[in-house]
């Protein structure tokens, strides 16, 4: 049931099978997991051996084909009622995840659009795995245009920081902050890289430092607080980061010292930029004060290491996301072009494109 | 042998024995130990259940006396032959420690003196037990003596961040950075800690938080990263932290992660300020440039906290120190005083007093 393949893809759809990273085994085993029915997609997504919204999004969809694609249906309305129960059982691995549902919703309704256009169940099948190779395809691509534009401020030789993990394995290929680094060495480039470990969930430590290796990118791993000595030694012309949601007037709400990082950036004055596919770029949310800080429970920093690292009853401050403002952000990198400030004009025009 | 104390002190004479805070046990146990012997204490020592540099050489004082209260010596000759014996063999116990070493020779020093004043032998193990309590002492002085000038830009309400443990643990009393907050507590002042996790040994969740809890000042353990949204909240007044050195020039070297939270402190226009005896002031090292950084083994922060946190063969830059520059440094803080920019003219002025 497992087998290595390189390149290193966290979702990929291969000689007719659903082939998934185990991100439940990084950094110390790459594991590549084939998955034959829909339980096991069901259970991958469930047990978090998938993550990143558009990589869960991808599996699900694939998810979908893998459970009708033997379905014996004697009728087109006999498929369409058994894609939508399998949808809806897929719905329930993992029940906050938008992007899931997104994918989920987009695979029923292309087997109601292929019926209504007069396909077979045979024709229907092969239409929904069209879909979840086209859902792939997109997220391949928004990747890949946001890379291409972020290589146009890279460099040969460049230094570059990055922070948590908006890297391939949450995506279908390249990732967002990741992707010009992925094109960069393409082109044979040499590009340093310093990834922050990102406490407390040590995001970068565990992927960003990981996937970045496999590919054979010159990366190196700091603790977030040896950010500001990597600057100060001269060994970065950018920061890079992704992104959860950028508002209306360009403030950044990010992984929790991201801010941090841009406020050093400006002080070493480093270019500080932000990989935004247009998906995450919210025009309804005005400014950053809007965005809510999930704050997650004490745990995560007192045990989440492997062994207790402070008092067991000691007063924790833990927000998952801070808000960079505007005024920090030398350029959001979209798949659609790079906009700086003044912000507000450029992402609604950019919107509307 | 094992019995609970309280207030928090990590070394202690008290009813005639030699009393140790086994810091190897903490956050998990706060375990005090009684030494009633040389072995005991070298053990003691070697074994880290005794950290910080003062507070060590104040252990291994103490240890001189304990070794040689019963010795039953014919001559003051013999006694003395045994003293610098016992010196020596607690000398070996941590080779790199100065603080050790200054410590055993002022015993050792003390006793010659005793004899050449014509003190008998049980009077000179008396001189011993005094000389011991009078490091003790000093160094007490020292901290309360930072604390009280430091707690002139302290007041009420107010919250504080600090990094690493400039703490009592590491001294006879109080420590450094800590100082203010402990007498602050003392005046019934309500002080808001904010303590840095400091990555990768975590000498802020370990002991900074433990020690402060115990003393029952209010404190918040956080991420390193985590401190950039704590100064934007709104939430400290003021950053303050140790130093293992100071260059004449005020540049001040401490631990990883020191300098970015002077920069940040900058940037919401928040004072930094070092707590710095006048032992740490070094006015033959012209400029934070000439002080050598160590860097420790990728071990530290790849494995250092239980488990495997990133690939095992990751490329790590790990620095132990960094240099802030006296540029953000907005006052120093001494037991003679505090002092503020321009600091070359100051500080030397401060070592002739």
């Amino acid at each position: 049931m497992t087998k290595t393949y390189e390149p290193l893809q966290s979702v990929r759809w291969d000689n007719n099978e659903l082939i998934l990273l185990d991100q439940t085994k990084l950094p110390e085993e790459t594991e590549f997991l084939i998955l034959q029915d829909v339980q096991q997609v069901w259970d991958a997504i469930e047990r978090l051996k998938v993550r990143g919204a558009p990589a869960i999004g991808i599996t699900a969809a694939y998810g979908v084909y893998v459970a009708i694609r033997n379905f014996e249906a004697a009728t087109v309305d006999e498929l369409l009622a058994e894609v939508k129960k399998q949808a809806d059982y897929l719905a329930t691995s993992r029940p906050t995840a938008v992007n899931l549902f997104w994918a989920l919703d987009r695979m029923v309704h292309r087997a109601e659009t292929a019926a209504t256009q007069g396909e077979s169940v045979s024709e229907i099948k092969r239409s929904l795995l069209g879909e979840a190779q086209d859902i792939q395809a997109e997220d391949e691509a928004v990747c890949r245009a946001i890379g291409e534009h972020a290589l146009t401020l890279f460099s040969d030789g460049m230094g570059v920081l990055t922070h948590c993990n908006a890297g391939g394995l949450a995506t279908a290929k390249y990732g967002t902050a990741t992707a010009p680094m992925y094109l960069a060495h393409e082109k044979g480039w040499n590009i340093k890289v310093f990834a922050d470990e990102t406490r407390p969930v040590l995001q970068g430590a565990r992927l960003t430092a990981y996937e970045l290796q496999q590919a054979g990118i010159d990366v190196t791993l700091i603790c977030d607080n040896m950010a500001a000595k990597v600057m100060s030694n001269g060994w970065v012309q950018a920061v890079i980061v992704g992104t959860d949601r950028v508002a209306a007037n360009g403030d950044v709400a990010n992984k929790i010292g991201t801010y941090g990082l841009a406020v050093l950036a400006r002080a070493h004055n480093i270019p500080f930029y932000v990989a935004a596919p247009l998906s995450s770029i919210d025009v309804k949310t005005p400014t950053g004060k809007e965005i809510p800080i999930e704050e997650r429970e004490a745990d995560e920093i007192i045990h989440g290491l492997g062994r207790q690292v402070a008092p067991a009853d000691i007063k924790v401050y833990n927000p998952a996301f801070d808000v960079t403002p505007h005024e920090y952000v030398t350029a959001i990198i979209t798949e659609k072009g790079i906009i700086r400030a003044p912000y507000t004009e450029k992402l609604q025009a950019l919107l509307q494109k």
